[in-house]
């Protein structure tokens, strides 16, 4: 769910970096989002609750064609899944930890003293042994370690997502929901629910009045060793992306919505076997439900009433 | 969201934690709940989901007629707003901090040496000025500093609140939701708030057949300063729990709603003033949704369709 950003062109950057403060501006100016002190971080009204929930489900209703299982999880997982994932590895910058107290009636005076001189109390709290999910699909395959059945399994996860990239962009959310679409069996499996997705997306964020264009991505990796991951990550065509051009065409377009192939990443981590006896592969097709609904106050104003009666039909609105 | 436990029985306490073992091991084994592993923390089923869906719904249905205003916050907070609250000083246990990653490449080499080494690595992070939100109605107040329409404001208020309480006891998460509906305004708008939505929350609940008990409760208060803290707000009649004998009649009733009288607590921390010119006082009346979705399958069985026809037209089930 990132796009590559111009680094090259600085006027560029310039006017790209003012498109986004005119849609956030708008936003919180007709009451869409509410500003609540943190970059990245927003209330959200009945308008947005409104456009949200219709997104989702049209979301579920696009996919409804898989059968999928259902499953929810809380916005926080175990230290140990997250271990296993080895996402402090690639993307330390957007990783999330959770600390808290554990002390005493002394322990907490002292806190409190602390405090009171001005004092930062963090160093009071211990490591809680949880991380904030980064990606919504991440808690699943701790529960298939083992042999999957023939055909494999799949399943509907939606949840929320935290990375820790502060930011003044409407469309860059540190806390931000993703429905995900997740099969796991086979390498070809894998693939062929992948690649078999992206129509019935495509055509979905279409039908809601939006430009998509399909373009190869790659993740955000960390530092030096990243670059080279991320370059090969594209070059073999892992992952592709679901874009349309928030801020017009002069600017690229942002991702809502992603395709991605995992290989064995996850199957190997979580000792999950196919029917076949192989290591399984994964793939996740995800709607950025926060991007989408953004997109769509972006591209149709900020009163739904008013959108044209194809993209409400849609939408079911 | 808290109920006194038996603290000087230890045979009770015994049976109890027999019958909060046997619930979770139902909702494990009939495919409600998933265990990912950590106590309090659970994957949620398409079951669990349909079931608390439903109750989200009837708890807006029943409070319909107060027009409420919508918003959704985060499942995180600025650590700015979670001070003006001073809950680390009433609640630190239960407090969670979030920290995270600044360094650059040769910071995260020696974070990853460290982890190759089988060291926790944690002490490479730093505070992202952030918390889990520990009660949904928190980020609210620093939305309304300044001066309320006459009449207050109504707020209808759908979050994550998280709560570092580990435990086996399917009724105690430490990630949950409360869909709260909270008055600021002044004393006495506030306490009619609060006294005014108890009977069609209890109708509510009671309409999903549950048993339901109102009684007067106190917030869970750390340390020994906090037991004078939980006293006078009993005494005072501030806080009251809809509870229900999720685990019979011989052990004691589990909160699953509850409406509270802050006073002016957020008012002055605040600095919300009502139209009078007073510093404004609030209340807040809340559904445990994952409590009472928990406590309809300990009462009804984990079968939702096998449940009375009442109950299922009640929820529009």
């Amino acid at each position: 769910m990132t796009v590559t950003e111009p680094t090259t062109v600085p006027d560029t950057v310039t006017a790209l970096d003012a498109a986004r403060a005119d849609l956030r501006a708008r936003l919180l100016r007709d009451g869409v989002l509410v500003d609540i002190g943190s970059p990245g971080l927003y209330g959200r009204t009945g308008v947005f609750e409104r456009v949200y929930g219709a997104v989702d489900a049209a979301a579920v209703r696009s996919q409804a064609d898989l059968d999928a299982e259902v499953l929810r999880f809380p916005p926080v997982e175990p230290l140990a899944a997250f271990e296993r994932t080895d996402y402090i590895a690639s993307f330390p910058d957007l990783a999330a930890a959770v600390s808290g107290f554990a002390g005493d009636n002394r322990d907490h005076r002292a806190l409190l003293a602390a405090r009171e001189r001005g004092e930062r109390w963090e160093s009071f709290l211990e490591p809680a042994d949880l991380m904030l999910t980064p990606a919504v699909c991440h808690p699943l395959y701790g529960l298939l370690s083992g042999d999957l059945p023939v055909g494999g399994r799949t399943f509907d996860v939606l949840g929320d997502s935290f990375r820790r990239e502060p930011s003044l962009d409407p469309m860059r959310l540190q806390a931000f929901h993703m429905h995900e679409f997740v099969h796991v069996g086979t390498a070809a499996s894998a693939r062929a629910h992948r690649d078999g997705r992206i129509a019935s997306i495509r055509d979905t964020l279409e039908s809601f009045g939006l430009e998509i264009d399909v373009v190869p991505a790659n993740d955000p990796f960390f530092g030096r060793v990243g670059q080279v991951l991320a370059r090969s990550q594209v070059e073999q065509s892992l992952k592709y992306e679901f874009v349309t051009p928030v801020y017009g065409p002069d600017h690229p377009a942002t991702a809502i919505g992603s395709a991605n192939l995992h290989e064995d990443h996850f199957g190997s981590a979580f000792a999950i076997r196919s029917a076949d006896g192989e290591v399984a592969h994964s793939a996740c097709v995800a709607f950025g439900l926060e991007r989408v609904t953004i997109a769509l106050f972006a591209a149709h104003g900020t009163d739904p009433d008013r959108w044209p009666a194809g993209v409400r039909a849609a939408l079911a609105l």
